[in-house]
Order: structure tokens, then sequence, then C-alpha cells
């Protein structure tokens, strides 16, 4: 539990009812326009102080010479001006009873030593009551306060279960972006650069306790406080999913970290104790925290390792099944009983009944692939089934095979995972292949995203590759695992 | 070099003159007819006899009752009929004089022991005179022969420098696909499934001997013939590059692999020493294959190990100096020279002269990063540039940023790399996110398809993700330094 003080100091942060934006100016493509611009798009609803020294007017708003000429004081300011003048700016700031600042500016700890001095005394001013987020970052996105500072690009204004930060400006805004058309939505998304003041500890000490943060994604470059980070990791992870992905452990990611944020990246072998030790999910790329995150939002929390591959075509299958022994996935076989059943639904050539199983084509009949997927559901062996290179829409069909595809009710054949998914609550994971890149096929990609986004509306994780859908699974029963072993251990100890 | 009499039986594969499909039902969905239509729609020029005992029509032509029916004889025989009528079939097909067969049914010793026996028979016959593809498969694609067996998809007509063998249907299916949007083409394409007569040897010589193909692409679960496979691998790859995805290695994926080609997978340790001493890249996926498909097209031979990153943003290049120093490629450190003068370029704020160089904001103007990307290419420590995350279309950073852009000439903008490129001598890479995922952005879907497409028209490799840019730069740059030091070796030997 953290105190309501510091909760109402990160509220200034994520909700604050008035931003002054310092640094705006009249090229609408520097930072400090770019703030004022994305407010106003997003639609933030409090006041908006512009901050230019020679006044003017701004996307309608009239700019203040100086955060000393603001009326009354602001629950936040967003400081964008050259990293020297960032000292006196703040001092303006504590002065006008400001007391929360993200500090935009690069040119602090990441470029050398005279950076650092400045930065020292960035930290001695917060330290007489204004909070700093930042130097060199980006600050908060948080559509619940109605507020957006990833600068530019405009964000999903519905709020949702996943909690993002990130020691990197670019990065949150690349995951918002693809998140968007994933279905994936957050509550509250902090930037937060060199860390000299609020850190990575603080930061998921808040998301943990916050309580519409159901799912935390982390992307690190290195950590101030590691013990205390740690700490809070392993607590956190009791109840909440900690994806994190640990950025510059080679040699060349190292230097490359040092002039970024001018953290020290640590050591493979650090980390490695880390992850065993805390619980957090280990990924290694954002695809990779994309992928996992869709398995934490829709995946029940029973499912186990035990995974059928469906497959219209072997190829997939023989890969599918290596993918799965790599992530630590089991692929049994079926009962003789299960065999038999599907051996009487399938094609008698081409197909297998085995596990995986190969119906041969890929566009069964729409009964047929009903058949098949409650048989397995039904299946005790079994805890999560992924269907493969099977055409779930006969406008996708009709595309690829350039031919009218057989008589089958669109909406029948569509909901096909959905209906064995809730009849016999077992997960089901489509894999909806972008395989059609062509420019005249822009079709068959809408096809392909409509789909997509029915089946996710639907608690359906879907994949483009089935090695991507299956890494995803993996991590999501081994932080299951993890935490049920967890919860019988202190139910054990409590005996 | 092979015989001119096994180069002529290979013909029969590649440029039948006439082709009789055997299994031609009216089920349009049934593989016999999907056969017949695949060839009618794709412009196949030759004569085509389709074969069903009931006779009937068929897309317009008139079936035969029987092989024996058909007037003189074929090229090529493809047959789609169950397996225990295979032998029969073969047999006509010999007396008809047809010496060339694929047999597209499966249900032989991928199936079990009465396959088993059932394919011994039909390697009896094929050695009284018909060589033959499969059993468990789907043949060839061939566009200078005017011929694709693939049955379903319409690939792309036009020739290329790629070929492909896998034994498997849906592999080179799903490879042709992605394929077409990416600007490969095909020289020969074959999926030969069981391999009971002409096998992985075979069809690697003949595409080594092939003067079209300049890349060859394979899929396998299982070989053969592993010595003389390996032979010719080794004697390949030193004028070819041989880009092989050995799948099934793991004890499920051996276990899929018997019940797909009824191949024995082999062991990982074999297979780690079959790849360091043929030469061959080593691959395992789909995708990999395809990315490291795109650098061998368009990379030139020259390429070195020394990588430049030149990006819009940080995070991304963390996790870029992470992937080059894993793959095995380097990041040089940028000469004193080469970082003032790139220095006097960059914004003060936020950007880094370092290798990876980071230009601070992803919409850097024309000239700024035309004189960034010369600066580095006429640093002797730079082998490749590889660009990420900076916006190379107009249209595209509208569309994210909701905004019109800086005023740029398009065209200008585009032509960056391929003007940096000729100018040096030095190959870009560019990575163009697909990180736009809503359905309601199909129009910068649509606009990153164009661009990709006038990069790779171009020579420019293009990937979407700075990852997959990195691993196949890294197998293309380990390939060429692998010939080389043969290369030498031979020379020194010679002396």
């Amino acid at each position: 539990m953290i105190s309501a003080e510091k909760m109402a100091m990160f509220g200034r942060f994520f909700y604050p009812r008035s931003v002054a934006v310092i640094g705006v100016s009249a090229n609408e493509w520097a930072f400090g326009s770019l703030y004022l611009s994305t407010l106003i798009r997003f639609g933030y609803k409090g006041k908006l102080y512009p901050v230019n020294p020679r006044g003017g007017e701004f996307f309608g708003l009239s700019a203040y010479p100086s955060v000393k000429d603001i009326p009354n004081s602001a629950d936040l300011a967003v400081i964008s001006v050259p990293a020297p003048a960032i000292p006196s700016v703040l001092e303006d700031c504590l002065a006008k009873g400001i007391k929360a600042a993200v500090v935009v500016s690069a040119g602090f700890s990441e470029s050398g030593e005279e950076g650092r001095s400045l930065e020292e005394e960035v930290v001695n001013i917060a330290r007489k009551g204004i909070r700093v987020i930042g130097p060199n970052c980006f600050g908060t996105y948080c559509p619940s306060g109605g507020l957006s500072l990833l600068p530019g690009s405009v964000f999903a204004r519905e709020s949702g279960a996943v909690g993002l930060m990130a020691q990197s400006g670019q990065f949150p805004e690349m995951v918002a972006l693809q998140s968007r058309g994933l279905g994936i939505r957050f509550s509250k998304v902090v930037s937060y650069g060199d860390a000299c003041d609020l850190n990575e500890a603080d930061f998921l000490e808040y998301l943990a306790e916050d309580a519409a943060t159901k799912v935390i994604q982390v992307y690190i470059e290195g950590v101030r406080e590691g013990r205390r980070f740690l700490d809070i990791v392993r607590r956190t992870s009791r109840t909440k999913p900690v994806i994190l992905w640990k950025a510059g452990l080679t040699q060349l990611g190292k230097t490359a970290v040092s002039s970024h944020t001018g953290s020290l990246g640590g050591e493979e072998i650090t980390w490695k104790a880390f992850f065993s030790q805390s619980g957090a999910v280990r990924v290694n790329s954002l695809e990779e925290l994309i992928d996992a995150t869709i398995a934490f939002l829709h995946l029940p929390p029973n499912c186990g390792p035990r995974v059928a591959l469906v497959s219209g075509g072997g190829a997939g299958a023989v890969a599918g099944a290596d993918a799965c022994e790599y992530w630590g996935l089991s692929m049994p076989p079926l009962s003789g009983e299960t065999r038999q059943k599907l051996s009487s639904l399938l094609p008698q050539i081409g197909a297998s009944a085995r596990n995986p199983v190969d119906m041969a084509i890929p566009f069964p009949p729409t009964q047929r692939l009903t058949s098949v997927l409650e048989v397995i559901a039904a299946s005790e062996q079994i805890d999560a089934i992924i269907v493969r290179r099977i055409f779930l829409s006969q406008k996708g069909l009709s595309l690829v095979f350039g031919r009218n595809p057989p008589e089958e009710d669109q909406r029948e054949l569509m909901d096909v995972p959905l209906v064995v998914k809730e009849k016999f609550g077992k997960p089901i994971i489509v894999v909806l292949c972008e395989e059609i890149t062509d420019i005249e096929m822009l079709e068959f990609e809408a096809d392909r995203r409509e789909l997509r986004d029915y089946y996710l509306a639907h608690g359906i994780p879907v994949y483009p590759t089935l090695d991507r859908a299956i890494r995803a699974l993996a991590h999501f029963v081994k932080y299951q695992e993890q935490r049920n072993r967890l919860e019988t251990d202190l139910k054990l100890s409590s005996l």
C-alpha cells in the first residue's frame, strides 16, 4: 500500500486539472508545440497554459511569457526548453506552487559530464517540493484522466486494463500505436527517461496499486533502485503479471543505452537472477511484449500447457510441434477414443487425427470444423486449442483462391471458435496469417482485420504466426504456474 | 554437371507440353479439380487431359474415362486418386508412354505399414520407366514453363531468381503467397512430399544446375540420401546460397514429421554438423527464410558486417544494438571526424551522433536526412546502413500524426535512400514498421505497401521490424564470409 499523499502526487501527473506547456513555439513540429496540439486534439478538458517568452497565440490559445505569468497555479508543468534553461524554469514552477513537472528535454546524464551536473541541479530543486518525471522522456498518457502527453500521435481515448511504463519516449508511442488496432487499451502510460527523481520503482508501485491496471508492461534500459524495484516486481507479480523487457544487455546494447537514457545497463547474469526471483514475464521485443499482453488479457487463469493444434495442412503442424517443445508447452497424444472420433470426421486422405491434428485442407466445411474442435475441446488431455491455416472467412478464401467458396454461412463459420470456446470453457487461439501482402490485395487485409477485431472483442487471442501464438501462450502458462505454486506455498506455510 | 538425359527428365515436370490430370471430379474443391482449374487460370498453354472414370465435362474440357484413352501420350501425369488405386494408374501411365508423374495423394509411408508397402509398389513401377514426384505432395510451379500445380491459389506469372524445394505441399504455397507481395519471383518450385523416387538430392542438383536459379530455398523434414544431399549442398553453396529450414528437430516435431511426410527427423547434433559442413544458411521459420531471401536478392556481395543504424528515436536504437551483437554483426564507433560532421547536422537536443545514430525525431527534413546518410555512407568504418523509424512518406506521417507534415517533396523524400545508395555504392536497408493496424487505417497500410514495393523494385531490402532486418543481413554477411574464405582456400591450395 502506498500513502494517500503519494497517490495524490501521482494524480497530478495522470489526472491534472490544469497543464502549463512550457516551450511552445512557432514551429508546430517542435516538441512543445506537439504537446499542446496533442492535448487539444486528444480533447483534454482541463485548463491549458501555453508558455512562450515572446507570447503569441498557439492553436487558438494565448501564450504567457513565463510560467510566473499564468493565473493562479497549475497541477502539472510540461517543459520542453533547452536543457541549460531547465533549472530556472523549474524554480519558477516551484515558486508558482506547481508540484509536478514532466521534463521532456534531453541533454542530461545521457549526454556526458555537463549534463550530469545539470541533472544534479534538477534533483536538488525537485527535493524542494516539485516532483519530476524525466528528463529526456515524453511523460504520461491516461485516457480516464483525459490526457495524452505522447506528442504527435493521437492514441485511443478509451481506457483499458494495461499499464505501461517505459524508460523511453518512442517505445510507449510505438506500443500504443500497435495496440490500438489489437484491442489493447491502457489505464496509464508513463515514459520516464533518465528517471532523475521519480524512477522505475515509484511507477511500478503506483501501477501495482492502481485498481484499473490488470496487466503491467515495462520497458527498461537500467534501474535506479535495483533492490527496491526487485521487491516491488516480486510483490506485484503475485496479483498482476509484470511483462518486462530489459534492453541493452549486450556490449553494443549497453553502449547504446548510455547515450539513450544514461543508465547503467547491468549484466545478463544479474538480470537472469532478477527474472528468476521476481516472477516477471521476460520478453525481448516489442512484438513479444504485445503478444504476451494479448494472452494475459484473454486467457482464463486455469489454462494449462497441454496444447492441441488444429491445422489446415501439415507443414505448419511440424513447425508448431517444434515451437511447443521449444517454449516449454506440451502437445499430448490424444486418447484412442478421441482419435477414433476425429478419424470419422476427417477426410480419409491427407488428414491426421493425431495431435497436431491436420484437417488436410484449409477450408473444411463449417460443420466438420465445429465437430473436430468440439471433440478436442471435450478431451481431458487438452488445455488449449490453437487453430491455424484454416480460412474462417469466406471472403478471404475466395480472394486467395479466386473462386467462389463452398456455400457456407459466413457468420456461422467465423463463430465456430466462439461457440466451441463457450460450450466447453476451453480457450481457443486463432492464427490469422498475414500472408497476402500485395498492394492489390488490400481487400484481403481489410477482411483479415475485421476477423481479428471480431475475435479479440470476443476473448479469442489472435496472432499473425503460429510461433508467436505459442510463445505468448507459453508466457501466460508459465506465469500462472508460478503464481499457483506461490499460492500453494503461502497456504502451506500458514498451516 | 548432371546429364542431358536427367535435365530432360526434369524438363517434363517443369516444362511439360501436355498434362494429364487424373482424378478430376464434380466437386470443384477436390484436389484433382483444383489442379485442373489452377492450370487453366494460370494460363497453361499446353494440352490438358482431364481424367474421370465417368467422363463428363470439367471447366470446359471433356474428360477421358482413363489415362489409356487420352490421345497419344502426355509429358506429365498429375494423379489425385485414393492411394490404393495409385499403382494401377501408374501402370496405365507407363503403358501410355508417360515418363513423369506427380502423385498428389496421401496415404503412403506417412500413414503406417499398409502405406509403406503401397509405396514400395510405386517405387517398383517407377523403376520401369516413369519418374515420380511424391506421393503426398503438390508438385511443380514454373512460371517460365507456364504452369502451376500448387492447387487453388494463383501465383505470380513472372519468373524470378529463386528456386524453392519443399517436402510439404502447404509450405511452398504459403511461401509463394507471401513472396508475391515482396517482389520475390521464382524460377522453379517443387513440393515433393514423401520422396519415394525423386528426392531432395535430385531436386537440389537440378536447382543448382538451373541457370535461372540464383538463390535456393529448402524446407525439409527428413532426408532420403543424407550423404549425397550434404555433398550437393556443399558444392552448391560455393556458387548459390542454399537457405535451408530443417523442421521437426524436437521430440514433438519428430512425431509430427512422421505423420506428415513419413520421414525420419534426425537429431539436432547431426544437423548442426550438417550446417557447419555444408555452408547452408540455417533458418528456423518461414519469415526467416523469406527475410534472408530478400537480403540475398538485393545486397551486393561485398557487404560486410559493420552496421550503422540511423534511427528516428532512441528505444529501437538500443534494441538494434542488442540484435546486432546477438546475430554476430558489429556496430563500430564512428570516427571523430564523422561524429563531428553528424553533430553539426543533428538537432542539439535528443539526438546522438554516435552509432546507433539517433536523429531525435522520426520526421527529419529531407535535406538533413540526406546529409546524415551521406556522411555515414562516406565513412570507411561502415559496410551497411539500416534506417528505421523514419517516415519516408509524407502521407504516412500525416496519417499517424493527424496533421499536415512539414512541406517537403514526397518523391525527393522517398528517394533519399536510393540516391545515397547509388552515390556511395553502399547498401541501405529500410525498416518500414507495420505498427498501424486499425481497420480504419487501411490507407496507411496501402501507403506502406507502395513505399515497400518502390524500394524493393530499386534494390533496397525492406523489413517490418529492426530485428528481422538485422537477422537477414547477418545471414547474408555470414554466407559471404564463408564463401570468400572457401575461395581463398581454393586459390591457396592451387598455388
